[in-house]
């Protein structure tokens, strides 16, 4: 078999091994375009809306880290804020990944915290964060952007960049979009609308108790299969994993009910969490996204709907937003 | 954090560990409908159309199988053909896994299918099959009961069982819905209609070079990551894991280009692949399957697009197919 044409077909990285191939017209692929955006395209990620986890060594002695990106303003600021409040007091070090689920989720968090004689205390100015929270309504003081993003993405889709049939659309949402590198779902209300993140795979949210309990955000977990939409509305997203998700994805399946882990031995440790404002300005990594506002996104989504590749043979049409993941890049070291 | 709590939301077991506590109206779960489903609603799966994936032991000597149930008619015959043929022929013994590629697909084959001098030498017998083969028309002489079962949805539909706004759908498939046991796409034509088979997590596709190629069957994939629906009626759709996936979704992520090993020991070997029709009656695995033309199937789909259960406060009123997992359970021992 030719693996490296099938390879190169289903390719998630900037170049293709055929990119050595003279071909009078080679088609445009979606990572051509990431790679051919201006550098004023890309927006830098600030270090204080980084979260760095690191787990213990695997069993190699290797190190195992995973950085996290957490969600800008209006979203999940109650929770958000909490998160930087349980990083800056090192609250997870010394917790623990409890629970891998296959098509699921990665949870971690206090491996005692159903015990409340050994659960570890929390910081003593966490905020208590509404359920109305989950979404944003476009009126907030906030939205006004988010409101015109919406129309923007709204024009576009009646020009069918996207999508060829009227017919199409999110199963979970009246209408999908992207907002300052994030994606939404939007449903129409008496007030203009309400936006709210998505649980697409690496998505990070925060584990909670049953109604009225929205959770602290000392207890998160992150997407590892199918997008479960089901789940938007319904608690709380306040990131995502923008490197070493591997570190998460190979750990082995709890085999208690729901993917938790029986044992104190298979639990995988948790050494620190930090943001990475707190590291040496040396030590912090530099991350960028491909700004969602930008023509070059625009154009990737596009190509993303309607492959031309080599490989396929019948463009879809149409595309999932959650098989649209945002570009991200670790930035160039300063000179 | 309550863990349990929010363990029992995200469920994905027959009962929930808050069974025990007494409500006085306990919602349904998707799960109950499945527990409660008659017996004569589930449909065994032939011995015939198991394929038994067995891999090298794991570090710790642990046995690692991996189950595949075949596609029937009238979809990607030609290709379940050539793979009935390859494992009565015992191709796959001392093949390897070649790819991990995180969010994207595990692939196995032979590691050397690229070197035309060490590839191992295919059955002389297998066939090959024409693209036109990744879709089924409606008009094929086998698929009467396939549309019926189209128009039965359809009128499901319009009685918004499963679709509250007529705006939602799905983005890349005019329809979709399910045909005994699987998840099919959709889209009209002057010949009543397409159907073909969806890249749902699990599922079980076949490796190939650019087009016209095709592919044998020889090298195979499958889906670890959210559906990647682009490569529908992209390339050929064979089955699904339905055992044993977690010994493929744990592998270390290759770090070559697209996640393909580097080095021959990285490679988890396979040390055999049959179909379960030629071990010992004894030794065959029994599985059974929900059958999605039943009123439980239809029941469980309705409840998957509208959660009530304790933890969700919002329905989503509507579901994605690839979050409709097909139900398949060990059959009870024969007494």
């Amino acid at each position: 078999m030719k693996q490296i044409a099938f390879a190169a077909a289903l390719l998630a990285l900037p170049f293709t091994v055929l990119a050595q191939e003279a071909k009078p017209e080679k088609p445009v692929t979606p990572n051509d375009i990431v790679a051919a955006a201006k550098a004023e395209e890309w927006v830098a990620i600030a270090p204080e809306d980084l979260l760095i986890m690191d787990l213990s060594p695997d069993a190699k002695g290797r190190p195992r880290r995973v950085i996290i990106q957490l969600m800008p303003p209006p979203f999940s600021q109650g929770w958000v804020g909490n998160i930087r409040k349980l990083a800056a007091a090192h609250w997870w070090d010394g917790t623990a990944i409890v629970r891998v689920q296959d098509n699921y989720v990665v949870q971690w968090g206090d491996p005692n915290g159903e015990d409340t004689k050994k659960a570890k205390k929390l910081p003593g100015d966490l905020v208590v964060v509404p359920e109305s929270d989950y979404v944003t309504n476009e009126n907030y003081a906030g939205s006004e952007k988010l409101l015109n993003t919406h129309i923007y993405h709204r024009e576009r889709v009646r020009k069918s960049i996207l999508l060829k049939s009227g017919k199409r659309g999110d199963d979970y949402a009246e209408d999908t979009y992207f907002y300052r590198g994030w994606p939404l779902g939007w449903e129409n209300t008496h007030q203009n609308g309400d936006a709210w993140p998505l649980h697409c795979y690496g998505m990070v949210g925060v584990g909670r108790d049953v109604s009225p309990n929205t959770g602290t955000g000392a207890e998160l977990y992150t997407v590892i299969g199918h997008a479960p939409r089901q789940l938007d509305r319904n608690i709380a997203l306040v990131g995502r994993v923008i490197s070493g998700i591997e570190n998460l994805t190979v750990l082995p399946r709890g085999t208690e009910a729901l993917g938790f882990y029986k044992t104190a031995e298979e639990r995988v440790p948790i050494t620190s969490v930090r943001l990475a404002s707190e590291l040496p300005a040396a030590e912090q990594p530099q991350y960028e996204y491909l700004s969602t506002e930008s023509e070059s996104f625009a154009r990737y989504v596009d190509k993303r709907a309607n492959r031309k590749d080599d490989f396929y043979i019948r463009p879809a049409g149409g595309v999932d937003i959650c098989n649209v993941p945002v570009p991200i890049r670790q930035k160039a070291a300063a000179k």
